[in-house]
């Protein structure tokens, strides 16, 4: 079932002008009417950032001669934040963020700004989503993740999700006869085993660059990460109720 | 049971000078020998963001004299991965980080820089908390969250924690007679009603500042945001399995 008239907003963290959000934009088109609020510029790894300490700007953007939507000078989180609370004339049905150059399955969705802007979605009572290809390559083809947006964004209604919950979709770099179908599945227990590069500046003064390898953790049969790798589009359902229950009940006598 | 010989990283996020910091490392001393990584300024409401697109720098900083520890030019969680990673001999066995000047309790958790560091050394596997003080006010008195912090520390061993679990520590600013104690609580149920000023700059064009109201959604009896306005200091345990399982059994079925 396709909601009589949506109205999506559309944002992401890698930037107002990345192929990505184009991408998205025009799939989404076919689902209801459009509005874009994204960040002026790349904002990757900035995780649910929120801008406190500055005020905010929504610059109109253009592209091909028409507007394409506002830019705003702060995270994916401040462009949902600020798009429905002053820039939509009403809420929107519907947050999508991406496409992500860059998979946010498994430990990843963390850090993520465009997961963070669907939790932003979320937390505000609306239908929330957040979509990535599996690649930093940034002349990637989005072909495939367009049509999985468009395809879960569609359903998303009839999923029924409870408040709070949203969707990380995570999408492979397959052509379509390699390509095994949209799956719901659980977010990956994967980790990163950071390193740094250490480097001297001409001034002989040290600094760092963070590096890294993703290794599975615990390889789990309905893992994203691993369902990605296996040529699927991944479904998480997140949310963002943190406390570990079992913890707290097995603490609950705990004498401090 | 104190361990023999702690070795305690301590951060933050409103940056190497603040009150908060200090406080927390007179507490932390008491239990072991400890290393001071944080960063160089304030980084509210930075969540778990990291530093991908520029080079980190670690610089000595002195205080009353003597060498209190490295300032990052980074994030919360840059400074927990550097430290570890680069700057500590051996890993820490203890990942603390605050006095935070506000409240992490309910939402709050999912914005904060402080809560985000003690997440990244409960990714790398180190026992992790977070310690905030309910209020705003710089120059509000730190002793009470010094001492819940050491005695919450003191005893995080004994809790048994699972791997992946950390603690969200937050501490009211009451006299030491209404304080009621130290109690393990729940994330509470509050969020944000959000709103924007618009204002006009000197020449006219529109900007915009964040506003909002905090506001209880669902008041749990266990709810840690509510026992500390009730003069508890709330220790909450909190886990980044993002999954919601029961919308993931429920739509394993789910035809796209």
């Amino acid at each position: 079932m396709i909601m009589a008239q949506h109205r999506i907003l559309v944002t992401n963290d890698d930037g107002i002008d990345s192929r990505g959000i184009f991408a998205l934009v025009q799939a989404m088109r076919r689902l209801g009417e459009v509005v874009v609020v994204a960040p002026d510029r790349q904002q990757s790894a900035v995780g649910h950032a929120l801008t406190v300490s500055s005020p905010l700007r929504a610059v109109p953007f253009y592209r091909d001669g028409s507007m394409f939507g506002y830019a705003i000078n702060g995270t994916p989180a401040d462009c949902v934040k600020l798009g429905v609370s002053c820039l939509l004339d009403q809420p929107p049905t519907m947050v999508v963020s991406g496409i992500n150059h860059g998979s946010n399955a498994s430990v990843n969705a963390i850090y993520s700004g465009t997961v963070s802007a669907a939790t932003e979605g979320t937390l505000m009572g609306i239908p929330s989503m957040a979509v990535s290809l599996n690649t930093f390559d940034h002349d990637a083809d989005m072909t495939l993740a367009a049509e999985v947006a468009y395809m879960v964004a569609s359903r998303m209604h009839d999923m029924q999700l409870p408040k709070g919950t949203l969707l990380n979709v995570n999408v492979p770099t397959v052509g379509q006869p390699d390509f095994k179908g949209i799956r719901v599945t659980r977010q990956g227990h994967s980790e990163w085993r950071d390193s740094y590069e250490r480097r001297k500046d001409p001034m002989g003064r040290e600094y760092f660059w963070l590096t890294g390898d993703f290794v599975t953790v615990e390889p789990h049969p309905d893992a994203d990460d691993l369902a990605v790798q296996d040529g699927w589009a991944a479904v998480t359902p997140i949310h963002y109720e943190l406390t570990n229950f079992e913890a707290f009940h097995r603490l609950q006598s705990f004498a401090f």
